[in-house]
């Protein structure tokens, strides 16, 4: 076995989930990701926490749902036997990876979403323990990032194999300077693309040190962003990284935003896709979530969320749904049943400012060797 | 997919499970049944049961057992998530077959038996539903089976796929003449082998038709045995179809039995592991079976207990634990940490009576076509 597996395995289980002996672990585990559950596994037998293992399968769950469309049975509310299991769980390891990253594409949406109705016990229940998502790497998610297996290898090891330590103190500099500030000014200015400028207020807004452990309310693996919840949002902006949404590519989304709601919208390719997105309910028009890649491991678009957004020289926002985390006690931020991430690329012709001091410019933080004021 | 991966998937899920609208199911799947549980999940939408999918892998057991080796925490008893979710069950499902039937060979026997022991209660609670083993045809079991996958395949679905209606009424003949005798006498006498003759006594004891379904109280797919409990045992018994005992081949054994305890044994290879089983407890030297096979589409010995066993044309006995279902309300019958099957086959040279009345002779039951009174 690669010794990166086991490496990954240990960072997972040691860093980001902190399993300690006597913990009552969920491991679900996709179709291509046996090897790193073989490791994962291991690693938690030796730490003394206690396993039970479910098959998180693209295949098996389209066939349980392609099961249901051609029975007639509605699905039942949060079933016994799921329930009871993630509310006696401690902690929750996804590790996806695939053998095809469209092995559900042929389900009916609707199905898709009654079944995700009614399973909302059950993800409170799950969102409750010490949840952690990583991916192993397949040949599947290679070819949806366009590279070889090994490339893609190195790609992910890359950016799962962190300091994290030491990413976690950098990134406490950009969080209290969120936290101390109350507008973030995002400009962008290509000659090929619409001109971005962008206000976003965070007043009484904590930001969130994503880095990739639940000891810092960060639930993936690889992470390396910093984000708060928007409290206003006012200006025009262009998000250039491409995005897969509801299985469709899409590109150059441009937005109009007028107090928080977007008024206007474009894409150049599967606008419908985005529309559908915004019509969702009065949320998805309004924004839950401004982040800031911090991970320089990253160094490609994979079309995979788990790594873009994370990627060093990106901000994105979210429509959506917010992350109480960011919010003031007792305050309860954006809501919505989306939460859709727009990634744009500020490595270069950009700058990310706070309360009109430049914090990055061009990708390169205030604090780092060659920023230029 | 080979249509008849569908075909044991809906006999598994109606004829063995019986499962209902509602139905809590967990699926247990080995690495190499992941085409059967496809059919199985699908089987089990459309009668709008509940799906919980758990990953049964050899490979990943040994991982968890390894890790517990190399770590320095006992095992906790019944952990809470596992418990909860065998407990909220009303179904459970194994679909063995994994990649490498010696997957978990390296573990230590000590580290297995704690493993084991430490989870009685989800045992229990497991044996408390309608559960129901099975196993897909994998490459790994041909290899034991000494078959290709072609013919593999062929000889798993003739066992399979019965009509196990006729079949059910066929063995209830047996049942009944079994329920209403007394002593089960069996005879083997071939040149090559030391003679079997041995004394059953079954006086008040119920029989079991192994009819592959819940409904009989029969929990493997194929089945296709009657069995009960034996009350006494008495003689010298020859069994010449080899087993897999604790991982190794023992062939020929041979037991002299006086008051229902083997007092004396041999076997022509391996006997030590032969001798490490009797040697368990005192229930271990004792009988908690006799069970005719009645499956005419098991037509070979593939060194697999779920198939051998129920070979027409064989019986067995079993060192150590009885079947309650077999015995009179309130009495428990022998008891043991082990259940070991050990097989003979009666095709020829043999005979088996029932006070006194000869049922089957060279395989030929007393109700069929060319049995010779």
């Amino acid at each position: 076995m690669d010794p990166r597996v086991r490496d990954h395995a240990e960072t997972l289980v040691d860093w980001s989930a902190r399993i300690e002996a006597g913990d009552d672990v969920i491991v679900d585990v996709d179709e291509g990701a046996h090897d790193l559950a073989v490791a994962v596994v291991e690693a938690l037998g030796e730490r003394g926490a206690n396993v039970e293992v479910t098959d998180g399968s693209g295949e098996i769950t389209r066939a349980y749902l392609k099961g249901r469309e051609n029975g007639d049975e509605p699905f039942e509310a949060d079933p016994d036997h799921s329930l009871a299991l993630f509310e006696a769980a401690d902690a929750y390891l996804r590790l996806g990876g695939g053998r095809n990253t469209m092995a559900t594409a042929d389900v009916d949406p609707e199905t898709r979403r009654a079944h995700a109705r009614s399973r909302t016990g059950i993800r409170e229940a799950r969102m409750d323990t010490d949840w952690v998502s990583t991916v192993h790497p397949t040949r599947s998610l290679a070819q949806q990032a366009g590279m070889s297996i090994e490339a893609y290898r190195e790609f992910v090891y890359g950016a799962v194999l962190r300091d994290w330590e030491s990413l976690a103190a950098e990134m406490d500099r950009l969080k209290e300077r969120l936290d101390a500030g109350s507008e973030v000014q995002i400009r962008i200015d290509r000659e090929d693309r619409p001109t971005t400028d962008l206000t976003v207020g965070i007043e009484n807004r904590t930001a969130v040190n994503s880095a990739a452990s639940v000891a810092y309310d960060s639930h993936n693996l690889p992470s390396g962003e910093v984000f708060t919840a928007p409290a206003t949002v006012e200006g025009t902006v262009c998000f250039d990284v491409p995005m897969t949404i509801s299985g469709r590519r899409v590109r150059d989304v441009r937005l109009e935003v007028v107090d928080g709601e977007v008024v206007a919208f474009e894409a150049a390719t599967n606008e419908d896709a985005l529309a559908s997105i915004l019509e969702t309910d009065a949320g998805a028009r309004r924004f839950g979530e401004l982040g800031i890649g911090m991970n320089r491991g990253i160094d490609r678009f994979t079309d995979s969320i788990l790594f873009d957004e994370k990627m060093a020289g990106t901000v994105h926002l979210a429509l959506g749904r917010a992350y109480d985390a960011c919010l003031p006690e007792g305050e309860s931020g954006n809501d919505s049943a989306v939460h859709v991430d727009l990634i744009a690329d500020v490595s270069a012709d950009a700058s990310i400012a706070i309360d009109g001091e430049v914090i990055q410019r061009n990708g390169t933080f205030r604090w780092e060797d060659g920023f230029e004021g």
